[in-house]
């Protein structure tokens, strides 16, 4: 886990839900609406009292969910201000015919509801893709659902979920001359994963005091570092969706140099998610943190990171606590970035099995057990000059991802 | 399955050994060596009596096997000319310190029993990574390997196998008006296939009368549109290799028209025995045959059809028997090429299941029985008028993988 700057501190999923920090202004509330064919929450709310600054970041399939395609359209008409993410689980509201109407339909409910402009709701929707989904137990629902509202944050967390296991949160302090801004975040996702923008669904929302201009740049640099490093499978959604919502519940507005902090904060606070999503992965019984190092420069690393990452090879032998960092040196070898394989080193578990791109010594035993952990990691050297580093996530490759996949739609 | 023109005809693996052309002047031997760990033959040779016209295609990873390194060295050494293929199971000889002394201390022992040029050796090796191969055993064992040749073709093709189930081998015959010119391959592999130039051992013997410079833009052609269109898992090994031989022991050479056949002939015969590694892919229940049509161009249609080949829930979700094409859409809408989801058409073993990016209607259950089956055909059309289009081969995604992969080394 990142730890915080001697300013910020980050806060993780372990902490009991009463001691987990939430922003100030923010309303929380989730349903079961019917999407779902089992009984679970399948419809939630969050909603800031105040308008907020917003900021989106969205799969960059070409095939884009009804969901993606009306929040985009609304943070353009709104100016990037937004005052309520809607999220339903169960239904993807992608490749569906009455996709946008469903869509809008279920952001003038909600706006109806809470008397506000349609364009100031950020809809996000998961689930199967190309099931038509029927808008109105959405819209039939919002009236009792917004009643609710003062709901726990948990709540919510929990109805997004489709094959995941757990609810994923994390939250960050930061203290500023104006005082304490708190930043708190939810996501789901556990397949289908492979970012290339964002994946699968993440809220952020913050009391910090932030404009719009400020507010997307931020998200962007925040997500290329964090979900954007994140591999459970290699496929794409086509509903990944991260919002960002800062209210300026918290009072003053933030200096530059707080500004800094701030989305080294947020970032750590993605990345923390981002992590847990790879342990949650699909089947998955072990989180893989993968560090390149001693690239030309940082995309080199990441682009080395993300192959190995993806290599169905590297993850079963994960499974299987097998040291074979052959199958690591391949997948860097076919990742497209040029270096000479004579420099390479590996790390197991901090154990080097690999020198100079020929086999270390080293006590296959002794390694076999330290693999068997849920956290293993995998560093690759480029020795030489090279500056650039990165840090991937993955998860191990098991029976338990085929069983899932080979039976979600039944 | 291909079919042969008029004039060629294509052979599988299907007929008996007895009634299996052979090209002629060619002789085959294999043996146990001791690489392997259990009793099965992990040592092979392909001999041409007289000099034969030679070419390789070979893996595009940075990190090759010395065995890899040593071929692309002898055919440039020789000009395009070789007799001998020595192929090894058991050890890839790649990242491994003595690599390059063991592959060619391999190719001296096989000249100095056969009494030929070094350089006229190509050596081959499959198996585990990193591990060092002790070259005594290979050396040792030759010169009662080649006092053994005159064994059988089917030998060979079961020597190199690693955790394939089934040697593979297909054959095609080309009537030519200097005679019948006889065609005949073999190949292995089963996992660490994503061919980006070929992928796993394939070796081509023919009769053929062809020049290195002939041969060599001809094997290319054919590979790229073979197995270069085949993938298992992903990745990319570090000792692909296909070698094609023409000793010119049928007699006349071939004229241009006759050449155009030869190539398509070799085309086939590749694309036939890449169906048999996909259909004998690690875990695998099923061959899938993908193709897509109606791209701008050849390399968008196989843009596409790669990215669904590899896509784990496209996989999965074949497995499980389920029409889930919401993923296949999403596997297109990922790969890289612009194309208007919208316009989007779906087959899955001919029903259409998607029409215009959005659900056609299909009977489920029906769909559900006609893809138990160990023959599935995706099929996605681009409407419009674009001519581009690739037919891609892959396999379904198991358990059986998962447990093959988790305890490879084991």
């Amino acid at each position: 886990m990142p730890s915080g700057t001697a300013s910020t501190q980050l806060i993780t999923q372990h902490l009991e839900a009463s001691l987990f920090p939430l922003p100030i202004g923010y309303r929380y509330a989730a349903a079961h609406a019917g999407i779902r064919k089992d009984k679970r929450h399948d419809l939630a709310l969050i909603v800031s009292d105040a308008t907020a600054s917003a900021a989106g970041v969205f799969t960059k399939n070409l095939v884009q969910a009804a969901p993606v395609l009306l929040s985009k359209a609304n943070l353009k008409a709104s100016r990037g201000k937004a005052s309520v993410i809607v999220v339903n689980a169960g239904n993807a509201n992608c490749a569906t015919r009455t996709g946008a109407k469903v869509a809008l339909d279920t952001c003038k409910a909600v706006a109806k509801a809470l008397r506000i402009p349609v364009e100031h709701v950020l809809p996000a929707s998961t689930g199967v893709i190309g099931v038509e989904m029927d808008g109105s137990k959405l819209t039939t629902a919002m009236p009792s659902l917004v009643a609710s509202l003062g709901g726990d944050f948990e709540s919510v967390a929990k109805a997004m979920l489709t094959t995941d296991l757990v609810p994923k949160r994390a939250a960050a302090r930061l203290a500023t001359k104006g005082g304490t801004v708190t930043l708190s975040g939810m996501t789901k996702g556990s397949g289908m994963i492979h970012p290339m923008m964002a994946t699968t669904l993440g809220f952020v929302m913050t009391d910090a005091r932030l404009s719009p201009t400020d507010l997307k740049p931020m998200l962007q640099r925040a997500t290329a570092r964090s979900f954007n490093r994140l591999s459970v499978d290699g496929d794409m959604s086509t509903n990944d969706t991260i919002f960002l919502l800062a209210n300026g519940a918290s009072g003053s507005a933030l200096t530059v140099k707080e500004m800094l902090l701030f989305e080294e904060a947020l970032t750590h606070l993605l990345e923390d998610l981002a992590i847990q999503i790879a342990r949650d992965g699909e089947g998955a019984t072990k989180l893989v943190t993968i560090d390149v190092a001693g690239t030309r420069n940082e995309a080199d690393a990441e682009t080395i990171a993300r192959a190995i990452a993806n290599s169905p090879l590297v993850k079963t032998a994960i499974y299987g606590n097998d040291a074979n960092w052959g199958r690591i040196l391949a997948a860097a070898g076919y990742a497209g970035v040029k270096f000479d394989p004579a420099h390479v080193e590996i790390d197991l578990q901090g154990v080097t099995v690999c020198r100079s791109g020929l086999a270390a010594k080293f006590n296959e035993e002794e390694l076999k057990y330290l693999l068997n952990t849920p956290d293993v990691r995998i560093d690759l050297r480029i020795q030489g000059k090279g500056k650039g580093r990165a840090r991937f996530f993955t998860c191990d490759f098991t029976e338990g991802y085929i069983k899932i996949n080979a039976s979600y739609r039944s």
